[in-house]
């Protein structure tokens, strides 16, 4: 591909570069655009492009190239791609953009499609209202199919979708939904009103975009209709957006597992300043946080010294406990995304995972004993592992074990029910108890077994 | 809706009742009659479905739920529901039954549609040929728009998308791509070959069903084709389907960071024993991995002994490496499954992790350091905490989070340019050797300083 374009645009043969061009996918030219070329190519070669993949590569490119390209852009041109592009991308667009752009790009726009703009924008971010579309086709009840297509080939054109039809009253009050599907199978003198489906799912503008991307998912929508307070239909998400809200939900979902603040801008884009800041607040907590362990440690200190081999098993036990809790509140949290699980299950969970718990730390203790005894002893030589200090280290991984898969699979639901974000409270809180609580029952052992 | 059914049910009424459910979209009745009502009830409620939405319904429920009902229903109920289901999901449906079950199903369906759903079974799990469904509609290059209209609505009823239309050749090669929006907005006797999209993107059967969802949300694609080696059309994967897809896989991704080996069934479905399995090797092995921290322990012990503080800081020191670590390894396997960055930019990562790494360990070092002098020293009172103590545990505190970060980011890199699974690289190993790493650092400047 990129061959036959560099061969074209040496000879400069304009009209075979077009030709070629314009027969590529534009998700595909954006990428070569922005990958291959600089700046004054790129301006070039986006020249070439026909109006409608104009608009459709442009929506395409980061934010950078898009800037750029504004910036080169004659206000005829920017006109020409504004006028191709959805109104939900335009405000996508726009909230990227440095002030003196979007006035230019405001400026260009017809005053409708500037209100449409400014009403998306206005949304609270994160709202379904905030990822709309209002490119939608409607329909009146009282239309045969006849005028239902003729209204469709007359608008759908600038349509985002045009296979879901929305059926509105005078005050645009949303009262039934059909399909292109239903109206190619219906005949042509049909009233849309009696084969409407009347039971409209819909959501409020106001409603968080992960329960838009739910319920369309749900129903397999291709669109799902945002209605306004009273009803009135405003727009319609469709399901490609609903697609990159999914992934931009797991991607913060994963983050804030890890300890990060989330962010949307991918991993190259990301200065280290902003990459500093999203990590360092979660880092300083902690490690402020494990002034805990320190102290319990440190509280200790004498007595664990007493029986030294102690300390060398400290790391083994705390892990082993964050990694069991940290498996637990991870299937939780996904669980608790995917909506399969709520606080009605607590009761069902923690039955679970107790048994799961006794179950994995019998298990793991048994090898663990087995396992000092023949090998750190008797290979390695580790004369200090005496029987009770194995029974010590195994009995506090059995109930080690236990106590996190509790811990670890309550804490995200009791936080769900609280209204705090399950997955922030993951890692980070739940490590930092999971370690006092292997630390506490460690040395609750030891001082019960070896009297240290 | 709950309330109206039990009562149209006490009362026998049933004409209302089944009107009532009919009404309601398919997901929600599955849910309804899943979590609402007991085995009998159920059969009941679904018989009154029209065949449509039983079909529609029945493709919704769990496995276990759909094995009841095949159980109580008569061959000719069986044979009406699947008459009406797709094949992709009667393959899904059939992949989850036990032998005797699947030996009924494929008895009540007809020879032509049991042998598509013994197509789909033979493609290897998780590839694009095993979630295509062959139910899609094909045109040929000569055929007008009248035609074409013609044949989607006598054939469109029983196809999973009839807007997004292939046009094959006599050979059934893929030559071509339209959609239903084009046909719309085109006069009657336009020859589809004449402004169909030739540059078909398509998809092989055989490649991961990972590709093939990237490939339809980079496009935003309602459908993408799937052919054969001969590049002939057998099927199409819808956009509902792929959705599936993605959370299915970032399931997957998020359980193997947390060291466990992934599944699809949902939560409160597996069983104890299921648990156990899926996470007790990793629990092991990460167990067993940590003898490497106990060894360097035990060798250093008696060093370690003469400054007895220096052990009580081990949890925070290894909990901060751990954590620097694994947001680094987590944000770059987030990148690599998005594909945002490979290994070509290896360098570009390694550059902007030592430089997030220098600034992050500076931060958290100096902050340590105050708090161990200030905070430790002063207000806890804990007198062991010399200056030159505190100095050893802030300069690890810095060189181990540059080193975390480094090898957080790089090894999930090099994981997946040596062909393995960047996410399960994530928590297990990098988790220990970094704890390897923290230990050595630290003991490395307690020698060198303290002269342990």
């Amino acid at each position: 591909m990129i061959e036959v374009i560099d061969e074209l645009y040496r000879d400069r043969n304009i009209s075979e570069l077009k030709k070629y061009l314009n027969e590529i996918n534009p998700a595909d030219i954006a990428q070569l655009l922005e990958t291959v070329y600089d700046e004054r190519e790129r301006v070039f070669l986006f020249r070439l492009l026909t109006k409608e993949n104009a608009a459709d590569t442009f929506v395409e490119f980061d934010g950078d190239t898009q800037e750029n390209l504004i910036i080169a852009f004659s206000d005829t041109e920017l006109k020409e791609v504004l006028d191709e592009i959805y109104i939900d991308d335009a405000a996508d667009i726009i909230e990227e953009m440095p002030a003196s752009i979007v006035k230019r790009i405001l400026k260009n726009t017809d005053p409708e499609t500037r209100e449409a703009i400014n009403t998306i924008l206005k949304y609270p971010e994160d709202s379904a209202g905030s990822i709309m579309t209002p490119e939608l086709v409607d329909l009146k009840k009282d239309m045969t199919v006849e005028d239902a297509f003729k209204r469709i080939r007359r608008t759908g054109l600038d349509k985002e979708t045009i296979y879901t039809c929305y059926v509105t009253d005078a005050s645009r009050h949303l009262i039934g939904v059909t399909t292109v599907k239903e109206l190619l199978l219906s005949d042509a003198e049909d009233v849309i009103e009696d084969f409407m489906e009347t039971n409209v799912i819909s959501i409020n503008t106001l409603d968080d975009q992960e329960t838009a991307t739910r319920t369309l998912t749900k129903y397999d929508f291709l669109a799902l209709p945002v209605v306004d307070m009273e009803n009135r239909l405003v727009g319609i998400i469709t399901v490609d957006d609903a697609i990159d809200v999914i992934q931009e939900e797991n991607t913060e979902d994963i983050q804030k597992m890890a300890a990060i603040t989330p962010t949307d801008t991918p991993y190259l884009k990301t200065s280290v300043l902003d990459l500093w800041k999203k990590r360092i607040p979660w880092l300083m907590l902690l490690m402020i946080s494990a002034t805990l362990t320190s102290q319990i440690l440190t509280t200790f200190e004498n007595r664990l010294i007493s029986v030294a081999v102690l300390t060398a098993f400290i790391p083994m036990i705390m892990g082993t406990g964050g990694n069991s809790g940290g498996q637990s509140s991870t299937m939780i949290i996904r669980a608790i995304s995917l909506e399969e699980v709520g606080f009605k299950d607590i009761f069902r969970i923690i039955w679970k995972e107790f048994r799961t718990g006794a179950l994995s730390g019998f298990t793991l203790a048994v090898v663990c004993f087995v396992k000092l005894l023949l090998f750190d002893r008797i290979v390695l030589g580790n004369d200090a592992l005496t029987l009770t200090v194995c029974i010590v280290i195994s009995l506090t991984i059995f109930v080690e074990t236990i106590c996190a898969k509790i811990i670890g699979s309550t804490l995200p639901i009791i936080a769900k029910k609280l209204g705090l974000d399950p997955a922030v409270l993951a890692n980070p809180f739940i490590t930092t108890i999971l370690d006092v609580v292997s630390l506490l029952v460690y040395i609750g052992f030891a001082v019960l077994i070896l009297h240290i």
